[in-house]
């Protein structure tokens, strides 16, 4: 039996779906990848033997590899280049029956920090892939509820206090806004590939490429775009902001889900109500109790949320400390936190957008949640529009008001305040009509519509295609 | 006396420029701007009496305001501008002498989170101008470096081991990259204004812009104009990228900073003495050791390089976190996490101009420290071009050669290293001469010149006017 | 005007109080407490002239000295206790008028690190002391709810959702126990002296003693019991396990507020209402919405339990990258963070002491919200008393029981699930009275009784001095 | 083939032997195992029927089951143990071939934090125990080095640079007491067991044991000792310092390691060349360069050291919002900090051990570096034995001859240090024999023997047994 681990300990993103992308067998998949397109490069550029580029191809399948054997004989030379490139080394020289030297073609100039650093680029940009479409699902379920909820009353909270009349559209929007921000600068990012040898200087790609039409800088090109990677106008061994802009880009991008997951897991209580994770057989079950449902949706997008800060630091940490043209330890705490910030992403992406996409919204608790705190949660807008109407204290003689009505229990707020209020302005000065008004929660939304509106023409492309055709 | 914090503990940013841009009383100075700044907004709307903008900016300074005391006062409701309203509007009121209500123009619409936040990204703004004149004469400075020492022989070393021949430019040339791809990447990013109310609707701002020309978005656009601040198409309390992306960028930009510092201080030890800090009277003294010349620039930077991505960190969690419209706890934990990274940015940039400004290079060392490793340091470009001369097992023979070397004292070296390779292939094959160039480092350069000036033409902004003049 | 902070942008920490143990004053008051201890070992061994002590004594008061100017001048040699030492130098020979030669005493046989480190013990010590009257406050006030609420029904929650019946007396022996037990490791904790010369040889001091009856060990132990500190049995300037446990002690402790404050601010939302903060003028108020009370006490105890964990960890990354004898910027990056960390713990102390002293407590709302989930809230006792009278699958059919009653509208399922159990299960096998019995909350409580008295037991010293006379 | 993690991108942790005990597979052991010791408790206790204990021992054996399958399942309930149940009481119904109903003994009054909040304590209970002997193999050998190298001279560095003579022993022993320190205290650390069912009442316990001849506490307790875990004498599923304090000193474990890396990779370096790792087939081989040997076991050693503060800080961080009595994503961003600091210190351990256990070390080349500083190295031993020769400013006037003797070139400085000493004290006051003997390196190490013998004593477990049996 296997000595692997399955996520057995992170279920947020033990998912064989993350697995695929993710996983020792993606690294190693990304690292043969990366040989074999130099090989196809090197073969291009007629600088090993016709043919090599082929053999290479065909001896670069995972399977035919042991990961868990490379990852123990990676503690010889530190990294899992090393003792990979020796068994393809032996696997092309096997296949090459017919002698041509394919193994010229295997590595030729490379230097494993290269092969290391662009396997890993290469498998966040195949990563990512999925990551934005999970998230553009997401963003698309949101658009959908900002519309549908437009007019949907609830509260604002802040300091975990009742606020102001809210909208559920506009915490849709602002939710929306949030991921698709930090999907956007994802998107934007560039992943670049990685070419300057043993040092940095490219000095055996100078000798091999000498009087052929081809510079160390036209292969890194030609690398970047087998590999469809960005081109690097440089080698930047010692140089992480691309690791580390990844990285905060994924970071925000968690923190933008895990934002949404701590409103989810407030809103779904059973004291409030007013969302309920999707249900489905066998989610959010216990051991124990058997009446439970647990947003566990959200409790492991939440996970992923409180891990995300850390590895995102893990990889400036190196990143400050990258001493020499290659340093001493800060280069390999690299690997594992960004291939785990890639895991935690796309595991609380999928999560989210099953969250999302099957959202259950209770208006009726947004309705009475809002009623809690009764017509005091008005007082702003009442104080705005009453004070100048009571003179110089205008503002201190409300504020009395309110801390009167304080006073008594809840049930009572709501008569005591009005009662209060009709009292201090004379009701030429403010009509009845006009004070019901001024109590009325859907009088006091300020923008809420038009805010929504705005965050969604900003991202049309996230807001989901058949939308974007449809708004102006 | 006072019971402040002036940076004892903290010598990499205790110093009064860095004070006066990120200390207490710039932050209550950027409070107090915007405050006046939003009056003047609200006057040229015709929102407010003629005359208040004045009176509110006569009564926003500093000066008036005792910063210990607003800072207690603060722990009333969690935050700074609370209890500092409170004394500006007692002071609107004691100079509108003339009573035309000046106090109306003072926070109206306004939560104090859109003061607060913008503050914090009207001290980010400032002290990013004066964070890029920094780095700039870093950069500078480095591009000098980067000429100067083009042919500069020295050896880069990987995992602390001697890798290839190097040029000090080069080096100098990817610290030039380091700093620049950070700075710019801080440079571009947008410190957008803020303005929301109370939660997040504008509902104040709608009612106090009803009926006149402009709506509260017109206003928040005038606002960010006054402050030099970048729009916001929406309010973004609970959307943190915009805090975690600038986060992101000066701890970006001080890993940068960390990584020259890494190098320095092994370059400039007593072993090693390639490098040398600049030399300043009551620098680098020792309470203890009459003798000692610490590279306390460099020190004092990495001693911020290893706080940056924590702090970073702290932003991320916040975001991560950020729950209801505004959160119980998130939104506080960011403020001292971003002005730290903006005192710890500050503060190393000035260490790092100094020092790169003035650093001491010693060619002679490099090259001593060169010799070190002899002849072997060229076993790559050897095997390259040897190896085919050799048959099938070159690259074997060639390994069997340098283990064979690798007995011999250091001393013993280039000797045994050359005459063994004089033997192994004969002379015809490899002419003396051809190997007497094999064999000198200045030959296994690669791109170094190439690479250093492909990277200061990546940023001719940062590599010095002049410079950027002269280069094509 | 000064350029200190005073903590405008931390308040959880931003009283005079905390500013009096932990603040720069404190800070340089501390390392002029050492210089003046050591110069009372040294008289008292015979090694300086005497009546230096007294002069020495005499000198090292804060208030001679310029917090702000010797931050300062801790730029050139990277600590202050450089600028500081020739400043107190400077005034002992100013007062010593009779010229004993009292600046003998000063700084002898120290270097930086040895007074720095013990400095920043002592102000450990000083602020740890205040901190543990805080906790036990606290813990006392927690106990007595403990004792009171006993009986007080309320619901337990896992995962966000409703799980058992509970009683605010156990939730309130679990605070106690987060917070007694992370108080008393912090008190068990040694706070070593420092001592060892400038390299950590000791060797200056083995000249200075050599031929008196001291060593450098005996002149240690003295020094750390004129400051209170543990003493050494030998210089720890490369180990800093005595900084990270203690970093560690302090970070558990707010981790245990941290838990207190996350729960205050879910109970005291309107939409629960079973906990509030203390009332008190000023507190909770909000910029713009008159009506909110905000329990801020919870929110900077949150803002801190954010930031610690980061901090303490900042302490072990300067641990674990200390080289050399003294480290060229591992240790510099420990001194904010080490302070930081006592800040944070002593503000959010008292805030929770003032929380924990004034709590109110709504038992009626937590029997409401305990009904909420009726029933079903029992259904793993009703399972585990029932499954065995229904046969070999009594499990599923219960679960069917449950499934089925969740169908139904919340105000429904306590009928519902009482008919289907009484069809389920023949009145023989499980007469009327029982099934009551078993649908009663107050007959599901298990051990909460238990549980608490055996928390307060575990530590008496914490649960109030009346009560541990009182206890058996 | 599998899609399981190997550690391909973590070295420093990929071997079977760290797999073996903080894999997947061991997790799951460590879950099943305290269910089979849970049914043995219940059964003796009489809580379930004769024989069920033996047929869930036999059902609890790890190969019956699927890590990865369960892993995926585990995103449904959120946790491991729920999937895992299910097929483990399948498994038991299987073998009950006589139908005793030893499914009653599976799981019966637990809930799944107790199962794994006490199966990650087995986990690391287990772990820690060859953690320990790893430890205590290197600190032996570290105590041989202290022992063997108390006479060898080199230099102490502070701040990158020379400080004073230094013995080999004595950084030995310092990294001896910094690796005793810590693991003394992991050892020292209570994992205890975790029992409070659902919600941390015990009321499905209560009920169970009721009318027995035990309570819920009796069976915690046995449940203990089977497993080899600390009792608890409560539930602590809501207060978790012993979760943080066992990641704290795992942490400082992993920095003690991290320390001597540090020293290490810069004592390795060609300029230095004062220490070596031990030589190996295939160790610290480059993909690129044939002559490489790089210290690979320190780099890995320092991987890890960069990666434990932040997984620390995740404990924490989980402690701090661990609301409810179950939280909502602290609890699950726990498990994998926790156990990859476990691999993490596992596997630094064992590269440690076997580099400590073969370090090379070559006192002329420490030698070789004591002299580069020259006598100036001296100077504050100089000073403090002739200041007091030269009358009141004398310290000033030795100032004066060390500058001055910094002008001149490394190479001259004993000459010229001499000359100057010799002019500025009168031959009458020192003799020249006294002079000379000032400028020897030898005569300057204070208390560097004492310290190191303090030390070795202060842990003799940790000094080897039969160093311990002759010491003292």
């Amino acid at each position: 039996m296997t000595s692997g681990d399955f996520g057995l300990l992170s279920p947020v993103s033990a998912s064989p779906s993350v697995a695929a992308l993710t996983g020792d067998r993606a690294v190693m998949t990304a690292i043969l990848d990366v040989e074999a397109s130099w090989a196809a490069v090197l073969e291009e550029a007629g600088l090993v033997p016709a043919g090599s580029a082929a053999v290479v191809a065909e001896a670069a399948h995972v399977d035919f590899y042991d990961v868990a054997s490379v990852a123990e004989r990676a503690q010889g030379g530190g990294n899992p280049v090393i003792p990979l490139l020796g068994d393809l080394r032996a696997r092309v020289r096997e296949l090459d029956a017919s002698g041509i030297g394919a193994t010229k073609a295997v590595h030729t100039s490379l230097t494993s920090q290269d092969v290391l650093d662009s396997a890993l680029m290469l498998l966040a940009s195949r990563t990512v892939s999925e990551l934005l479409l999970e998230a553009k699902r997401t963003t698309t379920a949101l658009a959908t509820l900002v519309e549908q909820h437009a007019d949907t009353l609830c509260v604002g909270r802040s300091l975990t206090q009742h606020a102001l009349p809210y909208t559920f559209g506009l915490k849709a929007a602002q939710w929306f806004q949030g991921v698709t921000a930090a999907a956007s600068r994802v998107e934007s990012l560039d992943l670049p590939v990685q070419f300057g040898g043993a040092g940095g200087t490219l000095a055996s790609g100078t000798k091999l490429t000498a009087g052929s039409g081809s510079t160390p800088f036209t292969l890194a090109d030609s690398l970047a775009a087998r590999l469809g990677l960005a081109p690097a106008h440089a080698p930047w061994h010692t140089n992480r902001i691309a690791v580390t802009a990844f990285g905060d880009g994924l970071a925000a991008l968690i923190d933008s889900f895990g934002k949404i997951a701590a409103d989810l897991l407030f809103l779904s209580r059973p004291e409030v109500g007013e969302l309920g994770e999707p249900l489905a057989a066998g989610r959010g079950v216990s051991s124990a109790m058997p009446q439970k449902q647990n947003p566990v949706l959200s409790v492991l997008i939440r996970s992923a949320a409180l891990q995300a800060p850390g590895l995102a630091a893990q990889l400036h940490l190196a990143a400050a400390t990258f001493n020499d043209e290659r340093p001493d330890g800060a280069w390999h705490s690299e690997w594992p936190a960004l291939r785990q910030l890639l895991a935690l992403a796309l595991g609380a992406a999928g999560h989210l957008r099953e969250l999302t996409e099957g959202l259950r919204v209770f208006p009726d608790a947004m309705r009475r949640n809002l009623e809690i705190s009764g017509p005091l949660l008005l007082s702003e807008g009442v104080s705005a529009a009453v004070a100048p109407l009571l003179g110089e204290d205008g503002k201190q003689k409300l504020q009395g008001v309110v801390d009167e009505t304080l006073k008594a229990p809840a049930a009572e707020q709501r008569r005591i305040y009005t009662k209060l209020l009709r009292e201090a302005v004379p009701a030429d000065k403010l009509p009845d009509a006009e004070l019901d008004a001024l109590l009325d929660p859907a009088s006091y939304l300020g923008e809420a519509a038009e805010i929504s509106r705005r965050i969604l023409a900003a991202y049309p492309d996230y807001a989901g295609t058949s939308k974007g055709a449809t708004r102006g």
